[in-house]
């Protein structure tokens, strides 16, 4: 895909994420996303199947970047090591600085709709069990794996409402370092 | 509700799981389950909204019983040992010996279809919720109570799995306990 398609799929997004926040999710439609960005509904089709993709595009794409992230490193590392390299590789690419904006907007529109709350709950779940199984790759027992893919998700989460808290005080990767070792501390404590 | 009403409802039970692993869920209408307990479709509808609540009725009460049994203990505790207590309490209701049939079929029908599963996870999500907020309630804060909401579901789901997994080699709530050890002992290792 080249430059200008790359362009086009941001203007969508830019506009549909501001349409969604106001007037609101179920009062848009594509004709008026296209709209907004000085773009075709046969544009947006070609960067997005339906409405819901556009707001769960970057989920997509973050199960493989973590995955990726954590089987480059070597085996036998800790848990929260390999989630702290995968959250800061995500930190570059999926929630860099100049997303913020659509990030928070994005936080805002799923907070208020049920139906893509329950969506993103499944796409959790699948980031978990996604992350599991490349723990078990890197030589995390079975169960620890499983343990440490519902940890990862929830370290996701809880450095994602952090970041997107107000005005960004610090990248996302560096926040979500931060969340981990709280979280650690938190996981030594349990028994 | 009278003996009765609930020898119907666990006849109307007994008789769906019976066919929803065989000839099969979709293949199953609410007539063939009334017909098989030797009750009617009203009775049946007197008891379930409709069959997918066959399937999950204990889910819905499981929630409650694990907060209840939380909210009884003192303050102070850690996440294991109130885990442990609500696990043990689910094991002498909803998770009682005379359920490991009903368990074990329960199990084969939801990992056979889609949407079963996607329901079961959202159910899990609800209870992750509602442990999360009987943990701050019991004085945990709010990083540790959210970890531990997400902790208990896992050691739910494991012991669930290890408890139907063939014939039964121990109660649910002696396979809980041992597994909120094992998940205990990996919380400690993810630093």
């Amino acid at each position: 895909m080249g430059r200008w398609a790359s362009g086009s799929r941001e203007r969508l997004e830019s506009a549909a994420l501001d349409l969604f926040v106001d007037p609101g999710y179920d009062e848009t439609t594509v004709a008026q996303i296209a709209d907004r960005a000085g773009l075709t509904r046969s544009t947006f089709f070609r960067h997005f199947a339906d409405k819901r993709e556009v707001v769960f595009g970057t989920e997509d794409t973050l199960s493989d970047l973590l995955v990726a992230a954590v089987s480059e490193l070597p085996t036998g590392l800790s848990v929260a090591e390999y989630l702290t390299a995968a959250f800061t590789r995500a930190g570059e690419l999926a929630f860099a600085d100049e997303r913020h904006r659509q990030a928070s907007q994005r936080r805002v529109i799923v907070a208020r709709h049920p139906e893509l709350r329950e969506r993103e709950l499944l796409k959790r779940a699948g980031i978990s069990a996604a992350m599991t199984s490349a723990f078990v790759r890197q030589g995390v027992d079975e169960l620890g794996a499983r343990l440490g893919g519902e940890f990862g998700v929830l370290a996701l989460d809880a450095a994602f409402e952090r970041w997107t808290d107000g005005k960004p005080t610090a990248s996302f990767g560096e926040i979500a370092a931060d969340v981990v070792g709280q979280l650690t501390e938190r996981a030594g404590t349990l028994g």
